[in-house]
C-alpha cells in the first residue's frame, strides 16, 4: 500500500453561504492530493500527460461526514491500495485540525493513450516505482 | 417517480487543458439540476433555507462515461425515485446533443434544522407536493 | 453600439461564507455574457476557436458596488462600444431584480491566430456582422 | 511599503481548453496571496472576520501579459503601498519559474463593520502592525 499526506487550507472562494466548503470543491482537493502523492514518488502528472498518456477520472464516490471550514488546515491522506494497471484507484480521507474525519472518497482514473484515445497500461516508469510498494 | 430536465452549456471556465469539462464541475451541474427540478414543482430551495432548513450533501457517486465539451447543450435529467423523509435522494443523467449518456450520478442530501444543527424531516410543504408523485 | 442582455442565477457554489457571490465568479458571468452576446449576432465563439482564432483576455477592470446573492435573477447588459480590430472591448453592467446596479466591468480581449500564436485582425465574418452596428 | 511572496501551482481544475489558467482564477490567487501576506504579519483574516469586520472587494484591475500553465510554480508578490484606513489596497505581480511577469493586478477592499453593515476604519491591531512598514 502507498500512502501520502497533503495539507491545504480552504480558500474563501471555496466556501458557500452555509459557511461550509462547497461539496463540489473536494474534487479539486482530491486532484491536488493525488498529484502531490505522485510527485512525492518522483512522478510528474504533467510530464506523463506531455509524454502522451492522460488520466481522466472514471468514477468518484464521496461521503461527507462533517463540514470543512474556511482557512482551517485540512490534511488529506491519499491511499493507493493496489498496483495500477489500465486503471489507478485512489482513496482519500480529509481530516481537520482536531483530526476529525470530515470526508472519505475514492476515485478511479483510466490511463488513455492520447494518440489513439484508447485505454492503455500504466506507463512503465510509473509501474516500476509502484512495484516496490506492492511487493 | 418525479423527473425533470435542465439544459445548460459548459462555460469556458469549466473546461480543462484536456478540453473536457473538469470532473469536479458536475457537482455544480447537479446542484443546478436539483434546484431547477424543485423550482419546477413550485419549491424554492433558497426560500426553504431562509425558512430555517438547509440541505447539505451527504454523499455523491458519479460515473463518467464520456467527456462533455465546451458550449454544447447538455441535458441533465433529474430523478427523485422515492419520497423524501430525513433525506432526499437525487439521480442524474447527463446527455449531449447526440443524446449520448455522458455521466450518471446520485446524491443524497440531509434536511438540517438550522436552529438546532440537527437532521429533521423534510418540510411539510415539500412533502405535500411530493406525495402526488409517489401515490 | 451593440448591446445585449443575459439573465443568470448565481449558483450555491458561487456564493461565499459572507453570503455574497464571490468576487472572482464575475469573470465567468462576463464570459457567459459576451459569448451569448456574440451568439445573438449569429457568431459562435467555439466555432471561431475551432476555425483557428482564439480570444484570450488581455485586461479586466471590475467595480463592485453592491453584492449579488444566491439564486436571484441577475441581468448582465453587455456593450460593445467600438468596432473590433486586433482587440475587442466589452463593457458589462450587472443588475439585480430591483434593477440596482451591482457591478460594472470592462474586459479587453485580443484575437490570436492559433497557428502562429500572434495577434491578428478579427475574422472577416465577425467584422461584417459588426459593421452594421457602427455605421 | 510591505511586500510578501506566495508560491502556488495551478490546479488542473484551473486550466481551460486553451491550456491556460482561466482568467477568472487569478482572483482566487490574489485572495490566497493577500491572506498569506497578512498571515506573515501575524494577522488572521478569518479571525478578523470572526471578530466582526469583513473585507469585501471594492474593485479589481488585472492585466494579463502572458499565460500561466498547469502545475508550474507561480510566485505571487503582494505589495501594500500605503497605510490602510477605511480601505486597503493590494498590488500583485505573478511570475513563472523563468521569472517572466505574467500578470499584474490591484484590488481595493473596504473594511465593513458586520454589526452595522457600514464601512469602518481598519481594526487597531492591524493598523498597529502596519505602522512599522510606513514610518
Amino acid at each position: 500500500m502507498f500512502t501520502h499526506q497533503t495539507i491545504l487550507r480552504p480558500r474563501y472562494a471555496e466556501t458557500d453561504r452555509m459557511g461550509y466548503v462547497y461539496y463540489g470543491v473536494y474534487a479539486q482537493y482530491f486532484e491536488v492530493a493525488r498529484v502531490e502523492a505522485l510527485r512525492s514518488m518522483g512522478l510528474s502528472y504533467k510530464q506523463m500527460e506531455d509524454d502522451g498518456v492522460m488520466l481522466p477520472v472514471r468514477d468518484m464516490h464521496v461521503t461527507y461526514h462533517k463540514p470543512a471550514f474556511y482557512d482551517e488546515a485540512l490534511t488529506i491522506t491519499t491511499y493507493i491500495d493496489s498496483l495500477p494497471n489500465v486503471r489507478i484507484a485512489f482513496r482519500y480521507e480529509v481530516r481537520n485540525e482536531e483530526n476529525e474525519l470530515l470526508t472519505e472518497a475514492t476515485t478511479t482514473l483510466v490511463f488513455i493513450d492520447k494518440s489513439t484515445g484508447r485505454p492503455c497500461r500504466a506507463p512503465q516508469p510509473l509501474l516500476d516505482l509502484f512495484v516496490a510498494y506492492f511487493a
